[in-house]
């Protein structure tokens, strides 16, 4: 093991010791589908998505700082945005969300009402960072990136963690991959248990820059963000933290990609063979295994939320 | 405890260790809906509903049979079809089932699926009886009652003795009642583990023949098979010996119902903030808490399953 994952893995222990009392430890479920599936639903962890693990972490590693920052902001279409909301409301910090004028109505009303101030006036794809620039200067917040922040990659890695305590007999464990925070925190917690478990992150393909930073090894990015059923993963490219830990040093093996479609069928099965209400973005690995493009072994499937607009989600069931 | 009690609780803890290597230990989930609730999905059991439970444990005990029966019968429009033709494979027996001709198609191709003869052509809710005693006489079957039974009743106990061993300071649990053979297995585990622990059944307001059974303390049955969104506790009355365990031997505290309208916005709610794919009848008890009808302390929900038809389920998530 080198010293990078070493030191890595044990950041990733750190931050399971530290955000334990504030989460839920999801199960590992098997299924009707495959033998040798294991699957993660972390559509049962709090506020719906796995966000928690890294907000927990990151902000309460703020709140010890001396002296506190006057708060945290977040930018966030989604997830994220209900897992900063709630972690700040739990150590008593008030929480700034940017959220983009677009995003999903149902994931808005439930950012605010754990708490955080959301502006969604005059937020867009292309104007949020500079946006997110000026509040923080203004009132003196600190930021907690969706994935480009070491607390928070570790804080993602402890779904693996788990998944590994439970099932430690995994050959393959496949996760998706917008940012690349869940994926390098993956990475981590895979490779530190078994150097040969081969990890791999799922994209849709519209989306397709990590796939093409993995193959160029180079970040590559998105002229625009993307429009994809998989809204949890539009962002145009993977961060400098997480291309070191993926690409850099190795830990994940392959990218692969999935089709609009593929996401559709994967959020059919998932609803009617394994009962597992997901967002379309949670489906992305079972989209990768339901269209053959993992390898046939014990694999470990890692379902990131299940936060779905009704509607699209009553659109999507309704057969063709 | 009384002796009855004491009896079939140990019969339950024999049925638990008799389908252990058969059947999934389902999790025990927490939500962010309300901290004192705990959820029972056996929507993850094998073939996606509870019924192997009582299927592994009545089928194991008639292949130990000298002589073997010649091979099982059923009949079901449902779950109850899949689980007795995945235990009867298991065992090597062969399963005939009988199936209205009304069933919901996708649950007949899965009985069929599972390597069991279904005769759907002319069988009614009217006749049925009537055609598994000649299809009994004619080729020496051994009946699997869906309820009526009590190695069936035993093994429905196991999901409570789970849950009970997961949360043994539940203050209440709540179950479907359609036949009775979940409920009265549940109220065998709960009183046998706290005779102060409250046990509720809940049945659709237009199916409410084991309510007016409670009321009244002698079986009333409907006069045709009802039509409600949950489609698995159509049974027009519950069994004696259901009836013997729920309100003879006073195992059951009360029958709550709930309307349709209540059941669409539990299969709603369950999707939306539990994050599972319930079938509405899986979804009773939900709609239960949801409107208000169960007490409020530490309950436990027993969702029965998830094999929903994907069509109708489009169409209850649309919003209205």
């Amino acid at each position: 093991m080198t010293a990078f994952l070493e030191e890595h893995a044990a950041q990733v222990r750190q931050a399971a010791d530290r955000i334990r009392p504030h989460i839920r430890r999801t199960p590992s479920l098997t299924t009707d589908l495959d033998p040798e599936l294991r699957l993660k639903p972390e559509c049962f962890q709090l506020t719906g998505s796995f966000k928690v693990r890294g907000a927990f972490n990151a902000i309460l590693l703020l709140a010890a700082q001396q002296p506190r920052p006057a708060g945290v902001i977040a930018v966030s279409s989604g997830n994220h945005a209900q897992a900063v909301a709630l972690a700040a409301a739990t150590v008593g910090l008030s929480a700034l969300v940017l959220i983009p004028e677009d995003a999903n109505p149902g994931k808005v009303a439930a950012t605010r009402a754990l708490g955080a101030e959301v502006i969604q006036e005059g937020i867009t794809f292309a104007n949020r960072e500079q946006r997110l620039r000026e509040e923080m200067a203004e009132r003196g917040l600190a930021l907690v990136h969706p994935f480009d922040d070491w607390n928070v990659i570790h804080g993602q890695g402890t779904a693996a963690l788990e998944l590994l305590e439970d099932e430690p007999e995994l050959r393959v464990i496949a996760a998706p991959v917008g940012g690349g925070g869940l994926l390098s925190g993956t990475a981590i917690s895979a490779k530190s248990h078994n150097p040969d478990l081969r990890v791999i992150g799922v994209e849709p393909a519209v989306a397709d820059d990590a796939y093409r930073t993995w193959k160029t090894g180079s970040i590559q990015a998105l002229a625009v963000a993307p429009t994809t059923l998989a809204d949890g993963v539009r962002t145009t490219s993977i961060g400098m933290r997480t291309f070191d830990v993926m690409f850099a040093n190795r830990l994940v093996d392959e990218i692969v990609t999935v089709t609009e479609e593929e996401i559709v069928t994967a959020v059919q099965v998932a609803w009617s063979r394994l009962h597992l209400a997901l967002e379309p973005t949670g489906a992305l690995p079972l989209a990768a295994y339901l269209s053959g493009k993992l390898p046939s072994e014990r694999t470990g499937l890692i379902f990131t939320g299940g936060n779905a607009n009704l509607e699209t989600v009553a659109t999507l069931l309704r057969p063709q």
